[in-house]
């Protein structure tokens, strides 16, 4: 029988359960049980984090006749906390609440600690919340002419006594800062507190919140995302072009600037940082929140990015063998990278994975933890190169394949980066050979009657690299362009939007000022392109002895934007079951936000790249042969069997099974 | 027997022995044996570190037969090093001379790492040698398209190998050089390494030489001495005015200026470190040597010193309860205290002890070692305050008494620094009253016919602190000054240096353009502070519960330059034996170069400062009751016994022993 002056206590969703002396507070007990129940100021009923609900009626349940009034009423405290910051009705402030009788207590997930954060379509798994740095309230000792002790020495004690944090050291900024900070607010701080012991920063008063900002470093694009760092909450994101684009479009344009401009790195170096900096303002403005109060930034980038952002310079990352300074994730203060947030911040950077395989592939392969599943997954991430990671559980291996851009929209005659007026879906007619298509900024199709008048105020510009890819893949099924890539002068008697062009042909997609072509380079560019990317994956495929992937998983703007049929009809990706292929969304982006929000995933992510075994495509000789034998459109004999359930699939490709696998069989 | 094949070999003047098979390389024996043979180029006869002598003829000792003959003949690689670097004929290359048969080898103290300092007069003890940066040579990887590692994973995976180095870390800078440094001289560097498992730096080939920098900064002047950190030697030394000077003469007047100025101890901050870089610039130029082989800078100071090097306000160090913003050791990036030495070399600030004891008591007493002994011994540094530390073995206690700057020359009518042609010594005829005198930049007492033609170009400006002292005893000996401090009107009868001035008597010691005098207002001036002093060290004796202190220690310029007979005439020290009573030299400045060579001294001096007993005299009721009775001159009546067997003290000063303490027997 239950001892009425020790009432027992269950927790939810835990099951953790005990006997406390009455009048034990709910969060004291918690604590003792090790439930997972949040707090930021130590029981002072300030941060309303402790908040847990009575569950009644858990006699069936729990064994227990679990009631409201076996809890002390609601006190001063807690009420001027109601009044203040308002308390649902149901619910308690766990460190108000005294123990009186036997209860059941739900912590609801916005009460605990290490919640988890439900992530959006297209992210492979919800997110564990475990942020490397936590905020502490506390009361400090004032200093007394009779303990001649420091300022931070009582401040330590302060956290050791009610947090029991041990072994404490404190950044050099928020040393500075201390004295003043502790004197604001009669000796009540709030104290950022790494997992590694290090007082990062210092505020007056309760601060219950602390924000941390998500890095992606493309070379075209940076995206930044702010999160709240206990919840898990994107508060705002924003997003800016490489301001280094006008030392190169492309990457290596960058490095050959560097070669050739003595201190070219520091430029490049500089103007990136800069752009980090304007959108860490841009998102901590849009939250309506101050720059100190972001502890925590995380960054994934190309290898040349991040040898950028860390101001190392990258020529070596320019040619042969490709050596990185560094293949592992670097802690480092934010000041030392000039990035303006809590100045005793810190940034987090993802590892590498080797020269041509970046942190921004070790976000993806954090974001799609392939190495959690039984399948084979298979995970591109089609940028200037593709990085690619194969494997499952096993075994991981990684490449970069040389694409080139122009899945990009670049090399492309009428091709542009992905942005409003850009053409990105197209469809042929296969008798007339006329057009439809879509444009980025318009939701509907051209052959809809209000199509003149959604298009944005640019007009078309252009195609972007889905709309190339469908354009091709489209007059491939139409019987314009032939298996080794020719666009055939037959068609030129079926349209006249088919043209001589020279000694080639081209496809007009649309007539205007500037006509919008498809020419026979425009083919040749992509079908190197896929061919790069295909022969990759087959490397990939055959250094882990498999013939098949159970799924493809396509990261990046291009993945989101594609019709993965499309990818399989111009044969980019090898054979798999079309429900199988998906798009991962901003899987590297994903990935330095988990990187920001549990702090554990650094360490999972540092070990994975580690173990993840790199191909160099360079120096592979079965690289080239497989790079040969991809060139015709399409060449993966399975793969028609998988299309041929979805896309009426030209009879005369029978023929053409250049990749040396067994021959259609019709 | 000795197997032949096994030889033996036996190591001073450690005694270790071991047999190796034969062809063993002398270095390798003695790894293996734990012997400690230094070297940097890890055995390619490239640093000369690991040089040996044979023992010949020890057979009786050792019971061996040692000859020259029983190590391999100089080689080929051997001799071109000697061709370079000079190697002595009885010495050899410990990496290079292979066991041939038995042999006793002498590792003299130069090929030792943790070899020995031995310090100068003054000093306490010898030095340990035991940086906590070491330099390590290697050789690595070439990065090669099949293994995509870092280049730096190829430097650690190396000091590993060579050094059994794990766990490095690398700083932001030596990862920004990496690059470049490891292609310069073909994948051969030296690496600076810290005990933390920080690479601080890497140089292309081999660099067995690096630096360390000790600085004192005192409110008045700041010393640099530059260090090697493998022998210890001191290479050059240099020192100039406190630049704060310009804003107050004192220390609260620099805190007032922070107080009344916005910003003014960034100012303040800014032209300390701008001295301390220039004085690093210059020891470091003076040595000809380049700034970026200084890895390690040590710093000791006051407490408002050590926060403004620091960037710390130290307005709350200018009010009660005088606290400190932290009173622990700090280990930081020179390069965050924005000192230019090399960019990834750190900088070690010393402990406070309290917010009146800075760390440069600290560094006294890490020099001193009191705690070492069985004996009491009180530590006394006189500056501005006088720091003291009183204890043995079992309990240090310290306190800062409030001197003023009389001491040091300051409110003083004639008063100056310590500086040429200020009056350091004086001598005046019990009889005549006739002076003689010293000043600093002469050696001639000034009746010496030679006197006139050694005074510095700037003449006699003035006195000093220990000059003041020396006139105030001689003048209290000579009858011409009570034991209450009153120059006495009668003496006027018997000089006519001694005139009425207004209500009270001054003594004239020299005439001149301006008249350098001793006026009543001094003598109290000097028995305020010589009471304080006396006070702060009785108040500690009462704590520690002696009577007496087995040793007197005088630390800093005072301390060097005052004569301890005259200390005790004053009664600014407890009784001692005369003989027990001696200076400590620049102790703190010793501590700040003790703490730079060895690193174990750190946390020694770490855990000595947080067991310290701190007494706050100001609290103390105490201190006041010993001031009042420190007043008159003298007042220990045992000093007495200890002073009359090396001066003739006045009889009337008989019935003076103010302290409450036992009466003179006489």
């Amino acid at each position: 029988m239950a001892d009425k002056n020790e009432p027992l206590i269950v927790f939810s969703p835990s099951g953790k359960r005990g006997r406390f002396p009455k009048g034990t507070p709910v969060l004291q007990a918690a604590r003792s049980l090790g439930v997972d129940l949040d707090s930021v100021c130590g029981g002072r009923a300030l941060c309303g984090r402790c908040q847990v609900v009575v569950t009644e009626g858990e006699l069936s349940k729990h064994g227990i006749d679990s009631r409201l009034e076996n809890l002390s009423a609601r006190g001063e405290t807690e009420s001027r906390y109601s009044e203040r910051r308002k308390l649902a009705n149901n619910r308690r402030l766990g460190c108000q609440a005294l123990l009186l009788g036997d209860v059941a207590i739900d912590v609801p997930a916005s009460s605990q600690v290490h919640k988890q954060v439900v992530r959006k379509q297209h992210e492979a798994h919800d997110i564990q919340i475990n942020p490397a740095t936590h905020a502490y309230f506390v009361e400090v000792t004032k200093p007394d002419m009779h303990d001649p002790s420091g300022d931070l020495e009582r401040l330590k004690l302060a956290l050791q006594r009610d947090w029991q944090l041990e072994d404490l050291r404190i950044s050099l900024p928020a040393l500075q800062t201390l004295q003043t900070v502790l004197r604001k607010e009669d000796w009540q701080v709030t104290a950022a507190v790494r997992s590694d012991g290090e007082i990062v920063a210092v505020w007056p008063g309760l601060k219950t919140k602390l924000y941390g900002v998500a890095i992606d470093i493309g070379s075209t694009t940076i995206a930044a995302h702010l999160c709240d760092l206990a919840s898990g909450e994107v508060l705002s994101s924003a997003g800016q072009m490489n301001p280094q684009i006008r030392f190169g479009e492309d990457l290596m344009s960058r490095v050959s600037y560097i070669m050739m401009n003595e201190g070219g790195e520091t430029e490049l170096t500089a103007v990136v940082r800069e752009a980090i900096n304007n959108l860490i303002a841009e998102v901590v403005s849009d939250a309506k929140l101050s720059l100190d109060t972001v502890v925590e930034v995380t960054i994934v980038g190309n290898p040349i990015m991040m040898h950028l952002v860390m101001g190392l310079n990258p020529v070596e990352l320019g040619m042969a063998p490709f050596a990185l300074a560094s293949d592992a994730a670097a802690s480092l203060p934010a000041r030392d990278l000039g990035l303006t947030i809590n100045s005793g911040g810190y940034v987090y950077a993802l590892p590498c994975i080797a020269g041509h395989v970046g942190a921004d592939a070790a976000g993806v392969l954090l974001a799609e933890s392939p190495y959690e599943r039984e399948e084979i997954s298979l995970i591109v991430d089609v940028g200037t190169n593709a990085e690619m990671l194969l494997g499952n559980r096993d075994r991981i291996l990684a490449a970069s394949s040389p694409t080139g851009p122009a899945f990009e929209g670049a090399q492309i005659s009428s091709g542009q980066r992905a942005a409003p007026g850009a053409i990105e879906r197209v469809r042929i007619d296969p008798e007339t050979l006329e057009p439809r298509y879509r444009i980025i900024g318009s939701e509907l199709w051209s052959d809809d009657p209000a199509f003149p008048d959604s298009i944005p105020a640019c007009g078309v510009t252009g195609i972007c690299g889905s709309g190339i890819i469908e354009a091709i893949a489209e007059l491939y099924l139409a019987g314009v362009i032939n298996s080794d890539g020719t666009i055939s002068g037959d068609a030129a008697k079926r349209s006249d939007r088919v043209t001589a062009d020279g000694r080639t042909f081209s496809y007009t997609l649309l007539r205007g000022e500037r006509d919008i072509t498809v020419q026979q380079n425009d083919v040749r560019a992509i079908q190197l392109a896929k061919a790069a990317l295909y022969a990759g994956a087959r490397l990939l495929m055959e250094k882990l002895g498999v013939e098949k992937v159970d799924r493809i998983r396509l990261a990046g703007a291009f993945g989101a934007h594609i019709d993965v049929k499309y990818a399989m009809v111009l044969g980019m990706i090898p054979d798999c079951r079309l429900d199988m292929v998906s798009s991962a969304g901003n899987a590297a982006g994903t990935g330095a936000r988990i990187a920001l929000l549990d702090n554990n995933s650094r360490s999972e992510i540092e070990k994975q790249t580690r173990n993840v075994e790199k191909i160099e495509t360079a120096v592979e000789e079965r690289f080239q042969h497989h790079f040969v034998a991809a060139m015709a459109i399409p060449h993966d004999a399975d793969a028609f069997d998988e299309l041929e359930k979805v896309v009426k699939l030209p009879k005369k490709t029978v023929q053409m099974t250049t990749s040396g696998r067994r021959r259609r069989r019709r």
